[in-house]
């Protein structure tokens, strides 16, 4: 009996961080370097055998995680801390895996997941500072938090998203329920928290556009409630950059 | 009368933010990149002539500025808000001009500089954070404040600092006076903020690697007030890495 053999194929849910800068996005392509590609091979390299992992969220190109979650089924002689060192050690520095932890072989990442939080990433002053580079978006004109927060909290609960959802969405079911949305500031630097069951396809950063639009004057806050109405994703702001998006956290 | 001789000759304080990564620090060389060449570069273009900067400091290669200073001369037809935000238009993104003023002609950035503050970024959890790559190094021990704080409180006052210069420092006074040295804590991400009346050539990063020699148990906390009094710098820790400094304010 070959030493394999006798392993037992565990699987395991890694809570992982990446700054999606390099990357585009989460899902495997044909062409270009994604954070699923380097995780399966790295842990496909520590397995000596093909590893697959489901992630929880399909990030776009250049959107930040710090608490994606995925799936994986290892045939592990070490022990949980050891796999996460090993993994880490092969890793690009710009992924980690900072969470590792056995589970049910019934668990999924993605089905199961009940909420995630994003947060989005604006600074409003007059100088981007370097260190924001790639991190978030830089607007020109000032940010009024409370109309902000105004026109956020119109998105709260459940509603039909279709106005906030890229045309290319597939998905048949477009109701989602939205727990929080709401800005904090720190002088310049601005940051959206949205909580839901779920999100469409580019949700988030037609919400973000959507809000930007409303703080330039160019919509009023009642569109808000008009979109959600309406449904017509013609009527929303332009999808906001990817940069300033980061996966947050997501609960079971 | 050429057009140029008509314009007046100012001299402008500038106060830059930059991301070190890419750079061999700001003093300009023969073969490497550094934010000096890019500055000069940038503001010779706009002026149609040759423009020489001079920083309040030296940073090394890979350690970042969110408040160096310096002077230039440049024969202004432009406000002051309008070269910023011409420079800033064709400057590289990880340097910024964050504020511009005019100055007198007497005005040295680096002889007049009074004080300046550093800070030291130190992460000591387990898995280092993607965002914090070439912002902070990482320590794989954990680190106890209190301690640090007393190692770093024996700094203060003003001493003969030849044991934490580097060896090829040849400025002759080694005399330096230190107004505040502490640490602060964020969860697992330690900030050493530093500041005196000026530092000599890797005096910062002699000081944190000779405090994380003590956080390790490999030093003493006493050992500081040793290597102060025998000026030795091979009773002292190591040079600490480039990329958890910053240099974050000058006073003049």
């Amino acid at each position: 009996m070959a030493e394999t053999d006798q392993l037992q194929r565990i699987k395991y849910k890694a809570t992982i961080q990446y700054l999606g800068t390099s990357y585009h996005g989460w899902q495997k392509q044909e062409h270009d370097l994604t954070v699923q590609e380097v995780m399966e091979s790295s842990l496909s390299r520590l397995a000596g055998e093909s590893v697959k992992i489901i992630g929880a969220s399909r990030t776009d190109a250049g959107v930040h995680a710090k608490g994606q979650v995925a799936h994986f089924f290892f045939s592990a002689k070490d022990s949980v801390p050891n796999l996460k060192k090993a993994a880490n050690a092969i890793l690009p520095k710009d992924v980690r895996i900072q969470a590792l932890a056995k589970v049910s072989p019934d668990f999924h990442a993605q089905r199961h997941a009940r909420r995630k939080r994003y947060e989005y990433h604006i600074y409003s002053g007059e100088v981007f500072p370097p260190f924001l580079c790639n991190r978030a978006i830089h607007v020109g004109h000032s940010l009024d938090l409370s109309l902000l927060n105004r026109a956020a909290s119109l998105f709260l609960g459940t509603h039909n998203f279709n106005g906030f959802a890229a045309s290319s969405t597939t998905v048949r079911n477009r109701v989602r329920s939205l727990f929080v949305s709401n800005f904090k500031k720190n002088g310049a630097h601005f940051v959206y928290r949205i909580e839901a069951d779920g999100f469409l396809h580019h949700m988030i950063r037609n919400i973000v556009g959507t809000l930007l639009e409303i703080s330039k004057g160019k919509l009023n806050v009642e569109s808000v409630t008009e979109i959600l109405h309406c449904r017509d994703r013609s009527m929303a702001g332009p999808t906001a950059p990817a940069e300033g998006l980061y996966l947050v956290r997501i609960w079971y």
